[in-house]
């Protein structure tokens, strides 16, 4: 019963009904899965998904599954396949489709070629519509999301694009030439997939040729590919700025996800450890006035909070590209205006609070400075850091930016504030 | 030279342009942009940037730029306009349009009402295939992303869809009826953006129906508001879990930023305040040994850190859909493990330092066990918080789980550290 249920679901709810069940029963109801529906559900699944879902498989299954996939598609699974399989895969092709896949895996999945598909109708320009459509009428069926057709020339260099929307409203007479649009957005197989996506939002494309050096025809992009990597970017940011190294199947074993979150630990385990030698810097100060040990963790935390706040502004600016050179100096002097007010307000608060516990003004008048220069420090940084790290290091800006901006406002703070009172109180 | 080149771009990368200029640069920009073209670019900018165009607006230039959109698109710009104008502009609708704005400007930004427009090509099925082209040829250019015609009869109830793709394949003499898809995904103007969003997904739409609850057809949701919707919720999910309260002007006034994160701060303030009574608290045992105000901070770090990265799991996990009652039970026992493993790994190396540090035995004994003891609690807590957030009080899990996890773990961390201090050490 369950069996019918399933092979009556769209292939991304067998994937969704997958993803959220713990590993035995995932892999119960994965039997159950039909051997000729395995391709297209590996597709919609999660990597670490997938992982789990192949690991169970043998060769023979995998081949099978693999056999009903389009080239672009059995692109997005070989780098999950076992290397025999692969191999005997690539053999099964012919030259053209075998030439597609292995250009395909020769991108990365953050450029173009490696989210395009191979699903083109192309006409000729000189042709009537009436002939265009008496052509797709011979086809019998377009690929999905075909929004338009593509104009190349004899050697395949793209001419233009015809509109489905375009065909069927104009004249039968006209000729293709008069009827196709030739400022099409185009796309280049090595161009960044992130600025493709850019595009596909600014310009509400559904599909987009992409061209080789020479202007020929390779393949085309399509809207949900591209929605999917927005969604896989803006998640593997998320998952960046809280530490994790990357996607990770909830019902992952312990020891999977030990090793996917060890790196962040181990970071924030050595700038903890840095912070906590500053402290042990000033423990003669602490001794004297133990109210300090209750305070600085104060100082330290609202300093975080401020400078994650700059920081996450500065990603996202980045990743729209609204920062650049030529504004960095009107956002720094905003900034640290924000971190002076909060630091001024905030500190007064505090200073005020520390007075009525622990009834000394100079503590008070101690922890609202101390406060106010650990925010100007948390504007600063909080600017710097995300833009040091792309345009410097060349690095994504959401990974760890987080974690650094943190040890600075903590080692940082505890600095001040401790070092303020040091001076001042003792 | 800048007046010509702005009036031979594209609305949305004007937009982009304006989005990434100071104040008043930014006015100094729009100003030369041609007043007929005001609207369109309204619509592109974030909202954040468009209230700071219309602030430099007076009525007539609202109402002229107004008067360029479709009904759904003022929908969008309505919030943001003067009473007096959307008055105005009520009056100068006609019935129907009247009352679409009405009722899309009932429905929130996150419901398909909301996110829908109005551009629908309807035909009937008892036609033929070259019947409807002749029509499609008489209305001479179809909406953007007209990828189907929806096929309804005499009282607008939706009888099914007719792609483009198979209009133009299937046999001039077929009817309507038999070409048609009558199993198309279907939306009504209540259901949620987010479940909509998740279906466009799945199912790779372009574009579908919108349907009251007599399935009469009201308007149709595309994919590029779908993909816009996506990106926004995206981001404002990274924002509100670094603590900003809505989308922010980069170039916003240094008050007006003050404003969008003190809730926030503020909140921080208060726990941070409460982490430090409970440091107050064992004042005494700081006075002993005051090794332990320099170690207490890596406890509750390190636990933070790690309860961010359960919950960034959860909060992920509830997004896609995939926790619910039936494994939060497997849940909780993954994550606990994670926490135990991570919890004695790194409360060793810990527990190994604090002891070559301050030559301790029993110090770096309780270090170690405060460590493995916040972890836990860092696991146990980084599962619940986000699941009652959603289950119990029906909040956005995404929104102060970071906050709520920290508050936790740096207050337990404290308590744990500095209560086995007290016990043991002392
Ligand atoms: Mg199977
Ligand atoms: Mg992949
Ligand atoms: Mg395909
Ligand atoms: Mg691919
Ligand atoms: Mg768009
Ligand atoms: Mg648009
Ligand atoms: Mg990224
Ligand atoms: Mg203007
Ligand atoms: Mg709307
Ligand atoms: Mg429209
Ligand atoms: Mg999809
Ligand atoms: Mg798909
Ligand atoms: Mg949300």
């Amino acid at each position: 019963e369950l069996q019918k249920k399933l092979d009556s679901l769209h292939p991304a709810d067998v994937a969704y009904i997958l993803e959220a069940l713990p590993l035995e029963q995932r892999l119960d109801v994965w039997d159950l899965v039909k051997a000729e529906r395995d391709g297209e559900i590996l597709l919609e699944v999660s990597d670490a998904v997938r992982q789990t879902l192949i690991a169970d498989m043998d060769s023979d299954e995998l081949l099978a599954a693999a056999e009903q996939l389009d080239t672009d598609e059995l692109a997005d699974l070989a780098p999950d396949l076992p290397k025999d399989v692969l191999q005997e895969l690539l053999e099964s092709l012919d030259s053209r489709n075998r030439e597609r896949l292995q250009s395909a895996l020769s991108y990365s999945d953050d450029a173009v070629g490696g989210l395009m598909d191979f699903d083109i109708i192309t006409i000729r320009e000189d042709i009537s519509l009436e002939v265009a459509l008496r052509y797709l009428r011979r086809i019998g069926s377009l690929p999905d999301h075909t929004d338009k057709l593509f104009v190349v020339d004899r050697n395949d260099v793209l001419r233009g694009v015809l509109p489905l929307k375009r065909l069927v409203v104009n004249d039968l007479d006209s000729g293709v030439a008069d009827v196709m649009a030739d400022d099409a957005v185009v796309f280049h197989p090595e161009d960044k997939a992130d600025e493709a996506a850019k595009a596909f939002e600014r310009y509400d494309l559904v599909t987009a040729p992409v061209v080789d050096d020479n202007n020929r025809l390779v393949g085309r992009l399509t809207v949900d590919t591209v929605m999917d990597y927005i969604r896989e970017e803006a998640e593997s940011d998320m998952l960046s700025m809280a530490g994790l190294r990357e996607e990770e199947d909830i019902f992952a074993s312990v020891w999977k996800s030990v090793q996917n979150r060890w790196m962040w630990l181990a970071i924030n385990l050595v700038t903890a450890f840095v912070a906590s030698r500053v402290i042990g810097l000033f423990e003669g100060s602490i001794e004297k006035i133990v109210a300090l040990a209750a305070l600085m963790p104060i100082v330290a935390g609202i300093g975080g909070n401020s400078g994650n706040q700059t920081t996450t502004m500065i990603v996202r600016g980045l990743a729209l590209g609204q920062i650049a050179g030529h504004n960095t100096k009107s956002l720094l002097i905003k900034e640290t205006g924000v971190g002076l007010l909060n630091g001024l307000i905030w500190g007064s608060v505090l200073g005020i609070l520390a007075y009525l516990l622990y009834g000394s003004i100079a503590l008070g008048v101690v922890m609202t400075a101390a406060m106010t220069l650990n925010l100007l420090l948390a504007a600063v940084m909080g600017v710097m850091i995300p833009l040091v790290m792309t345009t410097k290091f060349n690095r994504d800006p959401a990974v760890g930016s987080s974690v650094l901006i943190t040890a600075v406002t903590d080692s940082g703070g505890f600095f001040i504030f401790l070092g303020l009172a040091t001076i001042f109180l003792l």
